[in-house]
């Protein structure tokens, strides 16, 4: 019985927020625990440099998602956790790839033609202007990423299948031209019911609109942030819509049904936009007092963190290592004895 | 008093010839001798990759090319010989500069705007047709290759100078981004004086002609070769013009300047090109054979050549490994302790 190997990559530009881990890192730490998986979770922070180059905006990232992920309980036993930029295979990998991926295919990349088409609106005679190689080439490092390890199952956005098909594409396209399987296709695997969390404004709860409630803010500052959530006009003792209620949505995120059935009879009886915060704060706090507890103790333990994380990279490595010198003689780059 | 470093790749895709050796190999070896430059020379085989996808071709490049180099005398306690598929550190500055590089830059390449126009010449809808990444991104590789080691001097041919300004140009840019003067600007130095050998059929002796006399042929086939360049059909006795005259030039490079001038006063009086060629093979062969027959004991002892590689390498990494080590916290890659 082999393990199914799944692979996942976290950016590092930002502060994880409510959003995150109710539609990634809770599912994530979840399989972490299942023994029938192999799960690789890596700080991608190589692809963190395309868009940021806010070096200690980075870093501190960096450091907050590993510390957040930990504090959530991540079974780094089972599951390996990883930093992209302490594997030099995946760099190296990178070329190999670089050097059989078509440039049409580059071409036909979304977050590409987005860049393009910004520059055409804004009538800009150069559709290149201001783009960067890395936004360019960046689905070859994702290729390399999925291929190194060669994970069968890469869990992805619905906007983000394109890029698992040119990792196909570019692997194929490797296996064929050095005529062995060396890498196995992976599959995209796309959750429809990925939950969506509303943000501070109602839309969607994003770094870009600058609405996330950070996950692990100080109780206070918390609290603050759930009393700023928006809702609508009406008063206590009106009866209140559940469906695109912010609170209400949150609440579900972190409830059972039967605790959700309860909620859904006191909107219809008109609970109290300030009841209801109340009670969404002491529902969250409950859940997240331990974790930030301790997420604090290791955002001020850096060294247990990097220690955690060179462990990772080691059992990364233990694989990546080998794999890499084999396609390095495949190619023609091997050692001489 | 401190030492000039001058940085030179070798593309390890065939077997060094007379214009190799002449125009770029013979020239090396003495500068690797001078104690006042610290000379650089490489086997640039990640480059290689973006036009050759023949494994065997390539790995036996690499072997000849290192037992050339070594059979010639290349000094290597004084320069540093390595190849550059083992310094990983140089396929990782290749990504942080590519997330600095301007697609537009790339753009620009000569090399991708001759392929570009070979496809519209083919009345091509797709220019971008049977292009590869590599093809695309390798000005991204060589400013990596010359800024991992703050090369000063990079000796290249004139159709070359394009590639240090591209060095040039995306080091400013990450000096500049980064806010520190992390990288030397490198400078093109063109030897207008190169010289260039004629091949057997009198045009330039290259690989993509076919014209090429391998340096070290067997003796045999080395004469066999030599008695095949072309000539015209003046008689013995007839007077004959050294100019554009292969055998004359190739006896040139060879030869003091004394003897360069007896042999034109024998052109003049009418030596018979039979005469000319073993005069030419002698010559050559007088040069060749003792590196010949160290090149020879190279070939058949890949393990000593690897030896002095890995030795190339570990005094190449020596410098590579810290400056990334900076170059990586410097973008917000570095480790949390």
């Amino acid at each position: 019985m082999t393990k199914t190997r799944v692979l996942t990559g976290i950016t590092t530009t930002g502060t994880p927020h409510l959003g995150n881990y109710v539609g990634a890192i809770r599912p994530a730490i979840e399989a972490s625990r299942d023994p029938q998986v192999e799960s690789y979770y890596f700080l991608a922070d190589f692809h963190s440099l395309i868009k940021c180059h806010e070096p200690d905006r980075i870093a501190e990232s960096r450091r907050e998602i590993a510390s957040t992920w930990l504090a959530l309980g991540l079974d780094t036993d089972n599951a390996v956790f990883y930093r992209q930029s302490d594997i030099p295979e995946i760099p190296e990998l990178t070329w190999l790839l670089t050097c059989v991926a078509a440039k049409g295919l580059m071409n036909r990349a979304h977050a590409y033609k987005a860049s393009v088409q910004e520059n055409l609106d804004a009538g800009n005679k150069d559709t290149d202007a201001g783009i960067n190689m890395g936004l360019y080439s960046y689905p070859i490092l994702m290729a390399a990423d999925i291929l190194m390890f060669n994970a069968k199952k890469v869990p992805v956005g619905r906007d983000q299948t394109q890029h698992i098909e040119m990792a196909r594409d570019i692997g194929q396209r490797f296996n064929h031209i050095f005529g062995e399987e060396f890498f196995v296709m992976p599959e995209a695997v796309v959750d429809e019911r990925v939950s969506v969390l509303a943000g501070l404004d109602g839309r969607k709860m994003s770094k870009s609109y600058n609405n996330t409630i950070p996950l692990f803010e100080p109780e206070k500052k918390f609290k603050k942030l759930i009393n700023k959530i928006k809702t609508n006009s009406l008063e206590p003792g009106e009866p209140k819509e559940t469906e695109d209620c912010t609170l209400f949505q949150i609440y579900s995120a972190f409830s059972t049904d039967s605790d959700v059935a309860k909620m859904r009879e006191r909107y219809a009886a008109g609970i109290g936009w300030g009841e209801m915060k109340g009670e969404l704060f002491e529902l969250l706090n409950e859940q997240l007092k331990g974790p930030r507890e301790e997420y604090q103790r290791l955002l001020a333990d850096p060294a247990y963190v990097e220690g955690v994380l060179q462990k990772g990279a080691e059992k990364a490595r233990a694989l990546a290592t080998p794999t890499l010198d084999r396609l390095r003689a495949a190619v023609g780059l091997g050692r001489f004895i």
